[in-house]
């Protein structure tokens, strides 16, 4: 297996740093538009494996895919990991069609809101291109592995374990994030620096949320897929498990709703996402200002998105690791009948602690908790213990392989433990 | 008398607007850094008033004072009046100063806040670098009139014709400013669209809030000088006149503060803005992002300051007008003992509703309630009614030829009413 992953900001930086303790692949290219970042990746795992020889940096532009077909070509890669933002999914998904190789990601292609009812009904949801493609892939015998992060991807392999060893029936589906994670400036005083990208953060929460929903009862009718609701509908407080304790969730778009019914069998799919008081305060007024579109302004003849100045000013979030404190949560909470024939309400789930992925990979959770997921699933294909081709989700998997390999101690597996809660 | 006016904003625009009607100036040039915008100007004056030739439209960067004093020698000014954002006062009084021509401003030099304890001691403050040169202008018998807007301007003459005419002593001289303006946009749903500059709203807004007192308990000796407070302090809700009625008024840093004890006996100086839940909640939003930076951050290349980005995406103040609806009140509220010896309590102020503005001046209400003063205060001046040299607010001077001349109906005055209420 040859990898060639694009993108070396915070979740490509400890992908790197969990590989490089594999030996299930023989190079591992590491790709950015800013070939400092990507070298700076490749000395950092060099560094901590001296002799270590895989790795390489390129330069990419990621969202140009005749730039993202050669590098696959000049590399020879067989797996391409995509670590950027979603808005490069179309062309690193298409120039990995063109030149061949298999295709990771960790977010899929981007939804756009209903022209005449946004908070109602889905418009282009969130993978739909990719999922247009799906029979190309296939016949061309290659796979496309899309929502292979922690959320999509840990949560969606969480549910298919649930549905063929837990439960016999599933009433909801529901993807549960949330996290007591503080942010310190060097000075000591708290501020405020997202987890993972603002453009990604801003792009989730202000797109109308969307459920599915296998009996939906509209004008009279039942109904079967997905609807959309406003931003930040149906608050829950929702109660975290390892300390973090009751943080409120809201409906987010995410993109365990449209994978998991592919697959798994259930009357209702959710994501809610523990944003906080003060997160949906900011996004509202981003919102209201009109500083969450992706539509360039012109200042004093320069063109600039409002959304990539908002991203700028803020925390790199590959570097925030050492300021930050706290626990994050990933997880599916389960509700149905369980094998015994009883109502059974379980959450799977997965804690990351920023003080332990700081000692251990120096990398801040939230973004490690994202990166070790694409890394066993490749190895898992490495194996053969996961096959397949066209466009695929983590639900459509065996589940079983991939938990176990995650949580077998070192060096046979990750030893990444996850958790269990009967609720 | 002949007048150039650098900024042809909305401010600017309105002025010309007012000022066409009047005959004691000679020559009226509109610079602006954008000459289609100043043409734009002069065009829509000569469609006001046929054969009009005072009005003239030149080019000049208001941020290179020698490129003002350059248009200055040019136009023959004799005075010069600055219509744009606060930022660009050092440079265009420098430049009238160098080319020894009158300056008018609207707002004063910028401060800074104090070191170690920004939210309880004044640092640089407002116009301190402009009085520093005080002498400078007196000995050259050049007059700098700075603050000559509505709020400072029409507000400051409001406070000396109460301490001239109806207080015997004064307790606060209180500004007060709110509004009931709605926007909505061209599809008719409500949006935000403040009445003018963000830039300068954020820099009012989010700086320590300043407040004069005679006799401020400090540690148990008695100090008399500016205090500073945290943002949004002392909430207190305000009844305005004319049907705008009840808005939430929280301590804002303006210029009234640091001018009228310069020249008027009172126990306190404040000055409080209406700016509503939605709007404070907005300036926290952007301060906790770092987006109210006046500093560049580097995107792609290119630098740019994240406030700047945030002013550019909004709608433009100067030509809102016709989505907006509702009045908008400025005024000082004068508590203290009456020319009888009573206590006394009077809200003098001025309300201007923007359908009114719209048909009479095609300006929206807040640009043409500031533009207004300038012109009145250019015509003082030129009669001879108002006279000195030196840097000097608007309470230097007599309020009484400055509010008849405002009052007086039209072709003699300006026939704007003005209010005064007992509470």
């Amino acid at each position: 297996m040859r990898i060639l992953m694009i993108g070396a900001g915070g979740v490509g930086d400890a992908a790197a740093k969990i590989a490089v303790e594999r030996d299930f692949y023989d190079v591992f290219v590491v790709a950015d538009y800013d070939i400092e970042r990507a070298r700076r990746t490749v000395a950092s795992v060099q560094a901590r494996q001296p002799g270590e020889n895989r790795f390489h940096a390129v330069t990419v532009d990621a969202s140009d895919e005749n730039a993202v077909a050669a590098a696959i070509r000049l590399t020879g890669a067989t797996h391409v990991l995509n670590a950027v933002d979603p808005r490069f999914v179309m062309p690193i998904f298409n120039g990995c069609r063109a030149a061949g190789a298999n295709y990771l990601d960790m977010a899929m292609s981007l939804s756009l809101p209903h022209k005449d009812a946004p908070y109602d009904k889905a418009g282009v949801k969130l993978g739909d291109e990719q999922f247009a493609q799906a029979s190309d892939w296939e016949g061309a015998g290659r796979l496309a592995l899309v929502g292979i992060g922690v959320e999509p991807g840990l949560s969606d392999v969480f549910a298919r374990y649930a549905a063929d060893h837990l439960f016999s029936s599933i009433d909801e589906l529901g993807t549960r994030d949330g996290a007591n994670l503080a942010y310190f400036r060097p000075d000591g005083t708290e501020g405020f620096a997202p987890g993972f990208s603002m453009w990604t953060i801003i792009e989730e929460c202000l797109n109308p949320p969307v459920v599915w929903e296998k009996s939906r009862v509209v004008g009279g009718n039942v109904e079967t897929g997905f609807f959309t609701l406003p931003p930040f509908s149906e608050p829950e407080v929702f109660d975290f498990p390892e300390g973090i304790g009751p943080v409120e969730c809201v409906h987010v778009e995410h993109e365990e709703v449209l994978l998991m019914p592919r697959w798994l069998d259930a009357e209702r799919v959710t994501f809610k996402y523990g944003l906080g008081e003060q997160m949906i305060s900011i996004l509202k007024a981003l919102h209201t200002l009109g500083l969450d579109s992706k539509d360039p302004v012109t200042i004093k003849g320069i063109q600039v998105a409002p959304r990539d100045i908002v991203a700028a000013v803020l925390p790199d979030p590959a570097t925030i690791g050492p300021q930050l404190t706290g626990k994050t949560c990933a997880g599916v909470m389960v509700t149905g009948t369980g094998v015994d024939g009883q109502p059974r309400s379980t959450y799977l789930y997965h804690v990351a602690d920023n003080e332990v992925t700081m000692r251990d990979y120096d990398a801040q959770c939230v973004v490690w908790q994202t990166a070790f997921n694409p890394i066993v699933a490749l190895e898992l294909l490495a194996t053969g213990a996961w096959a397949g081709a066209g466009v695929r989700g983590p639900e459509a998997f065996d589940a079983a392989p991939f938990l176990e390999l995650l949580a077998a101690p070192k060096p046979e597996g990750y030893g990444i433990e996850w958790g269990i809660e009967e609720r």
